[in-house]
């Protein structure tokens, strides 16, 4: 397979039709369709959305295709959903921006959300691709991007002026887009990198720690010199193999 | 047609067959070969590799596919060569950081990478599919990666101690990996914030300017405050409209 080179066919953590220890409740169509998105948001965070077929979904899931149908009538219907999810949880992280005034709510901040990055990975492994074939994402993940943008600028400016100093708009500006930059590619950087092991789920610690600390490398030269040293401290605590 | 909204089929600014004024003399097949990779570059970077085929690519040429075949047996084929067209072009650049000493000689440096870029673009529009498919690709890329990083800390070293500080290794090889994925995703960046024409010819001078810009301003805070004014000039100065 291309992306992770191992099989979509091999089976996920989920087994497909899990045998039941007693006879099972009819299911309720919510929860159904609540399993559909795991099982696909998974799929999809592994083999890439191009590279998995409705066909593989229903598969997966031990359901017939005019089961998946009912519920998503389109391969989009469940990008489209899994997207909603994830803007859902990132738009009000992205609010928590307004309060950062020390490096370390800054660490925090950006940890949190490379998190909510890595559960939906598969938005970011084929950008271009996903918004070059939907309207839906097209539009959203614009919003999305100026959203970021702006918390970007909160953060640098409530660390310079924690820093005693004057946030100069000709200063931030460019780097506030940088972190954007960053922040949107960091796993796409990753994946270029070692396309082999780089999304596996035994990675995500390593990578969102690289990805948090890489952003920040541009708040960096912002920082006081203590707020530097300590955010060279968290970045060492993060970095250490758990005892 | 998914990436640039028109159709692959709509005449390109080469005509498929054009009529010739007197009799052609038997092509070389070396200039064959060039003709097919010069349209296959254009044909790439306007719908996406993934949206262009050999018969496509056969067609807009006005060859047979198997004269197509017999230059080149795989798409691959074309993919590679292009690529190691754009290598053989970057790497020379990507020397060249070593006597960057000013923030002049910094924006001509970014500015002159980032055309190279623009030209072999298709590569950095789907970069993670591209090198999923393609171990050729996945090898060289990591490769030229490393090289970008090189770069980017000889540039930010030269330009601290051109401002008289000693480079400090943990404040720039963070700074350094940053500038190389603003350097690699900025195109990408422009695609999402605006799909329908980020990548049409007639925004390559203002992407270009952008692109420049937004690495440099990662080097904004290491630099004198006249050099800093210096930059922000040749920004105004590039991207105002050419009179």
């Amino acid at each position: 397979m291309p992306r992770s080179r191992s099989s979509p066919h091999g089976k996920p953590d989920a087994p497909p039709a899990p045998a039941l220890p007693m006879p099972a409740p009819a299911k309720k169509p919510r929860r159904t369709a609540q399993r559909i998105l795991e099982v696909t948001l998974e799929l999809f965070n592994r083999f890439g959305e191009p590279n998995v077929s409705t066909t593989l979904i229903s598969a997966e899931l031990g359901i017939s295709p005019g089961n998946l149908y009912y519920h998503f009538p389109a391969k989009d219907e469940l990008v489209n959903r899994l997207y909603d999810q994830y803007e859902a949880e990132a738009l009000p992280l992205l609010q928590a921006a307004d309060g950062v005034q020390h490096v370390e709510d800054a660490w925090f901040f950006f940890h949190t959300l490379f998190e909510r990055i890595w559960t939906h990975r598969f938005l970011y492994r084929d950008l271009n691709d996903l918004l070059s074939k939907n309207r839906h994402l097209e539009t959203r993940f614009q919003a999305l991007l100026q959203h970021k943008a702006r918390a970007m600028r909160e953060v640098l400016h409530g660390l310079t002026r924690a820093a005693g100093r004057a946030p100069d708009p000709r200063d931030t500006a460019g780097t506030a887009d940088a972190m954007v930059v960053v922040l949107t590619y960091w796993l796409s950087f990753e994946y270029v990198r070692d396309p082999r092991r780089a999304l596996e789920p035994d990675h995500a610690g390593a990578a969102l720690v690289r990805g948090a600390f890489h952003v920040m490398s541009l708040l960096m030269p912002h920082l006081e010199p203590a707020h530097k040293q300590h955010l060279l401290g968290l970045v060492d605590a993060y970095a250490a193999p758990p005892t």
